[in-house]
């Protein structure tokens, strides 16, 4: 270090964290996917910048979700906060550039998003999200591609047995709760039938035992009905699980009749993994004329976590194929030209250990912490026959071929790595 | 919109952009040639957070560019600030979790960077980084390699002229110029020879129009003599560009040797798209111990533009490639089936359209606008016979197929769009 500066502690701030490349390369193998999935029930994508402007977010999600929000002022003094959710974003493009999207409009959006959560909850204060929605069409049928993708798209990860439930917030509305009961509702999964009651109650509700006879014996909207008959006659489906939860609240404000959410039951505790909802009058708070819209947001971390906790993840080492290890400075445009050739020709992926003068012992050393499967050896008597020396790191076992035998170097590399 | 609730202007923060299907297509497929590139020198891949504490950025940027920092205090009343560069995270990963890490470390990072840039100068203020850096090593081969990667990584998006220029900071140390007198000289492109003479002495370099003499008259130094030796004896640089420019200056601190940027060649005007160097003593910073470190940073946005310009890049519509037209209600099944069929078996990206009940025309309209190539038709005729006309929106051939022949429809499906 220079002597002018005084040393910082290097950390992650609280709530946040580094993807090392093991994680990395692992978490985009479930994105990739996702993202395939998405893009097979014909979402595009789109992208959104992580700032917006602080009355773009402020009043959508709810009094207690607004508090999470992280909301600064800009160095031109104007107030801004960072991206809470991947619906208000797109609800604020779909009326700024109304003319320009061609309805339905389908989109995909997988990008970080912020929230200043207690990280005592073991909750994280930057997490990814996934999300489709197809704006612009108040069909069921738009529910019902949601839902199917969605269920698709946990099945391809290799979760057995993915359940969705369903409900309406139609039968709220109906049974005359406020937001803030509904808020209270959600939270019953967590805290209980009882203390549910008793928190309703305390909010002013009187006969909250009555409430829940009523929302237990609701029964589906026309609305549900009908996705609920396009999905039984959907091969899809096939020994799926979904059915109606008329208890299911979700928290946020903004939804206006479906509701869904995506639990993996593959766990002893079933855990949520996506949610989200059909939300017709949200667009119009930016247009002034509501745009019928419907949408999930995949949480991707907790997929991660639990598809690890399952085993359902391929072991990520590195994406690096081959190693090439230059014994001595004068094999090294040698060893530049197969790093070449393999890269580009043999479409494998090369690295060449950066110190020629370091023992073989120390490269392969290299090669192995860090999970190359294969090396390749250049020494002096391997220059004199323009052969190479390859070595599985697995087995141990080594052969040697021609260096202008690119697709004999290329099969050797590609066949063990498919076992 | 409820009507308890004010309406919003829709708009995107000055600075910052949205990105529609069509503009995010284009993005997406320009960031896999370049991930791919990367991984093929055996970069893996590395994620940090948008959030660092402010004490992990300020100070090793330079006072002009720590002006352009977003810093903030967070929830909790600690100083933050959003990712800046790609560079000081990875210094700061490096440094926390040293023992974990495999030396040489060699990652790559594309995420997004906030700078408050004036906007008036056509500058965003969040933008893409993509960046490769090897961490651990001084060999000159790890600064080649960096090298190569960039002009590989420019050839196939498809620019036909990369330049490379490099320089060595230790230059304009020997010469005893301070960190202010290289930024001025930084300036060189953008202000020209006479204005930067004029700061210069301004600042109070006596000598200005001497000191430009004795930069302009420098020669390679040991270590740039080592790099060009290792470029000229490597098959990828064939006829590429590449030359030693004393007068290359970069802007950041953090900067100790070798300094390298890329231009593109292939406009009138050339436009600079990467630039790294070396920075051995960043790290140490953090740890205390310093760790040589070389990188280079792809300009991702001015890419874009450039190669859009040079029409290099594709057009992209959609990445759907079939809608179903659902002809009635009562076809509703056979719809979802094949959908299920078309996206899974076939490997087809297919959208349904959500209205069964909406002409064909208009339906035939939402394809060609969204520019999907083909649709489906399942009218009553083609229940009865279960078979799907199958309509070419480019040419407007149509054709018959059973819908049990799903290969066949995949193989239609498919030959036409390579066209």
């Amino acid at each position: 270090m220079t002597y002018n500066q005084t040393m910082i502690k290097a950390q992650t701030p609280k709530g946040f964290r580094d993807f090392l490349p093991r994680e990395a390369l692992k978490r985009k193998y479930v994105q990739r996917i996702i993202e395939t999935t998405f893009a097979s029930y014909g979402f595009d994508p789109l992208e959104t910048p992580a700032l917006e402007y602080a009355e773009t977010l402020t009043g959508k999600y709810g009094t207690e979700a607004d508090k999470l929000l992280y909301l600064f002022k800009d160095n031109g003094g104007r107030q801004v906060g960072l991206r809470y959710d991947q619906t208000v974003p797109l609800s604020r493009v779909v009326a700024q550039y109304g003319q320009d999207l061609v309805l339905p409009f389908k989109r995909y959006q997988i990008q970080p998003v912020w929230r200043a959560e207690n990280t005592q909850k073991g909750r994280y204060r930057e997490f990814l999200q996934c999300d489709i929605d197809t704006v612009g069409s108040d069909s069921c049928l738009t529910d019902v591609e949601i839902i199917a993708c969605t269920i698709d798209g946990l099945k391809k990860i290799g979760f057995k047995k993915p359940q969705i439930i369903i409900n309406d917030r139609t039968i709220f509305d109906s049974l005359g709760l406020s937001k803030k009961e509904i808020i209270i509702i959600d939270k019953l999964d967590k805290i209980g039938e009882a203390a549910v009651i008793e928190e309703l109650e305390k909010s002013g509700r009187k006969s909250a035992q009555e409430l829940f006879y009523s929302i237990r014996s609701a029964t589906k909207t026309d609305r549900l009905q009908e996705i609920f008959t396009a999905l039984e006659m959907s091969n899809f489906v096939e020994g799926l699980d979904f059915r109606f939860e008329p208890f299911l609240a979700r928290g946020l404000d903004y939804y206006t009749s479906t509701i869904f959410e995506a639990k993996i039951l593959d766990l002893m505790t079933p855990l949520s993994v996506a949610g989200g909802g059909r939300y017709d009058t949200l667009i119009g708070t930016f247009s002034g004329r509501d745009v019928p819209a419907v949408g999930i947001a995949f949480g991707f971390d907790r997929i991660i976590e639990i598809a690890g906790e399952l085993s359902l993840l391929p072991t990520f080492n590195t994406s690096t194929t081959m190693l090439i290890c230059t014994m001595g400075p004068k094999n090294l445009d040698l060893s530049l030209t197969l790093a070449d050739n393999l890269r580009n020709d043999g479409q494998i992926n090369t690295e060449i250990y950066p110190d020629p003068t370091a023992k073989l012992d120390k490269q392969l050393k290299y090669a192995n912490k860090k999970g190359i499967p294969f090396v390749a050896i250049l020494g002096e008597d391997e220059v004199k026959t323009q052969s190479v020396t390859l070595k599985n790191m697995i087995d141990g076992k080594q052969t040697s071929l021609k260096i202008s035998q690119l697709k004999d170097i290329a099969d050797y590399v590609k066949e063990p790595t498919l076992v």
